[in-house]
């Protein structure tokens, strides 16, 4: 995610993230006010935000949290709990910017927690409430057969789509597998009985019609297809478009249920697909590739060096703007998935 | 303190701080050896260091307190331990320098914690170990006394020694057991009955010889003068000169121990003074401003601007090189307080 708080940042870009908490606020509060649980011995509550980046889709993520816990607890002794936010993304992510951007009325207090989530990174039985909103769908590592397959995967969930290259499509949903199976894994321990997971993440929808919708995966193609134009002007090179995968997967709602399913520790309490669009439009095509560039640039940058990113981008928004589909916003059919689970109270 | 790892950083310039944790080390462990308890049902040890500033000479110091915990532990089923470090400092630290910089290898979790130290930052009952090192003896304001004085107070700690502006003295002094009074009992609540604090902080000497010897308290007044200089060239006002107080104190050994025992939660395990430069010598007269500078350059580009802090720095060195006494690293007398503190065990 790009640092800073600049016109090119994430945390100025994001704020398509940041919609799909407010479809998904109701759902959240009403898990914790009927599923929580924890021990009455409790003096203080731990919320970590998995993949946090610089905090501000976050802030108001945990502000929600926290008051639905307050007022579950309004009329009982527990209305004196302290609330401590452990914000974690990886050693990289800019948490100067987080820190800077701190609700100064905020009611918690606060620690940043650096490193993969899909390894062990808090106390035994130390959290109450784990949020990962838009991070889950990273991976750690394309997989090895989008390497393999000569031509670049680019997404698994479009491979899914278009119903090409099986073995590649294969290999991103069983990385992202066992990447999930990891994070759970390792949630396992951190957290208490009866505390509870709430995971938003973009989603493959069903089905969609092609010749009139397109989804977030659709937006991959124009960007290697922009990439090929710059590589027939001598820019980049066929041998770097080859060997850059992006280390991302959209499940289908029936494909995440199935992972989670695997661990008998977490109880699947809600899981469902948001609208995403039917809550936050992006107002303007630039706004969407700002949003886009924001969370790529940085790989973008890394694989085929900082100096073409302006222009691909420029080229970019023209495919985009071009495309009688994709130009239209109203035309998203982009979903978002909602996954609530409970850490079930061993006896 | 400056930020990043650049030449005029606090990390590449503060081998100095680090060198007083040599001279600590044994008796950190002979404390954590004898001294040093906790329930038998732990399965994680939380330590935090209080002022971190970009970790350099906070991970050695980690490392060593850690080390000793497990050798402590060795034979006995608690060598499963975990180990999670909160590394602490004002929000505007360089936590990315800090997170960056970790050491691979390391042993432990860890996670970052902005705030002021002298209010609450951590769940109740949480902390095993608080570490202190080079950050208790900044305030947490300069005394009204120095901005109603009229004159440039600099330093409590010299004031002390000249004899001069006792009023002025006192408001320092009187400044710096507050914020110790409020370190200590945010970190009462914080603490496990039976945890340990390990404070680290320059102190002054009870006696010295000015006409032969310096302490790190004389290497105010060359700035001082220096600023002078420049003001006679119209580069600095003569306002922003008596309106510029410098925020910390040095205490004796005799006036820290007054002030820790206001707090009868804590008991004084051990309290002594380190001739620092027993241990550590700068190279040249050129580290030990390189050093000052990394601590003093924020303030003092805040108060001043940055724009002259290149030639302040060049005449510093000036004045310094031109002293018999000043220029000369043995004449330095400086001493560091070394005092572990146990939170007392409830009956």
């Amino acid at each position: 995610m790009n640092a800073g708080d600049g016109p090119l940042s994430y945390l100025q870009n994001s704020s398509y993230q940041g919609g799909t908490l407010d479809v998904a606020r109701l759902a959240i509060e009403e898990e914790i006010e009927t599923k929580l649980e924890f021990s009455s011995e409790q003096t203080s509550i731990c919320i970590a935000d998995f993949g946090c980046s610089t905090g501000n889709n976050s802030f108001p993520a945990m502000h929600t949290i926290i008051e639905a816990i307050k007022r579950k607890h309004e009329f009982s002794y527990l209305k004196t709990l302290e609330f401590y936010v452990f914000f974690n993304d990886v050693a990289a992510n800019d948490f100067n910017t987080l820190f800077r951007s701190l609700p100064p009325s905020r009611s918690y207090g606060v620690a940043a927690v650096p490193g993969d989530f899909h390894r062990r990174l808090l106390p035994p039985s130390s959290l109450h409430f784990a949020y990962a909103s838009w991070s889950l769908h990273w991976l750690t590592e394309a997989p090895e057969a989008a390497a393999d397959s000569g031509t670049p995967a680019w997404n698994g969930g479009e491979i899914v789509y278009t119903r090409e290259r099986k073995e590649v499509c294969d290999a991103y949903l069983d990385q992202f597998g066992k990447d999930v199976v990891s994070f759970l894994k390792s949630r396992v321990v951190e957290m208490v009985d009866g505390g509870l997971i709430a995971l938003l993440l973009p989603g493959a929808p069903a089905a969609w019609d092609p010749e009139k919708e397109y989804t977030m995966v659709s937006l991959v193609e124009p960007l290697r297809s922009s990439l090929v134009d710059m590589a027939m002007q001598g820019r980049v090179s066929e041998a770097k478009i080859d060997s850059f995968n992006i280390p991302y997967y959209f499940p289908t709602l029936r494909q995440l249920m199935e992972i989670i399913e695997r661990n008998p520790s977490f109880t699947v309490e809600k899981i469902e697909t948001i609208n995403a669009t039917g809550n936050y439009t992006f107002p303007s095509i630039h706004a969407r590739i700002a949003f886009f560039r924001a969370a790529h640039e940085g790989m973008l940058a890394h694989h085929f060096g900082g100096e073409i990113i302006d222009d691909l981008f420029d080229q970019y928004e023209k495919k985009l703007g071009a495309s009688p589909i994709l130009k239209n916003v109203e035309n998203d059919k982009t979903l978002v998935i909602l996954a609530i689970l409970k850490k079930n109270i061993r006896p």
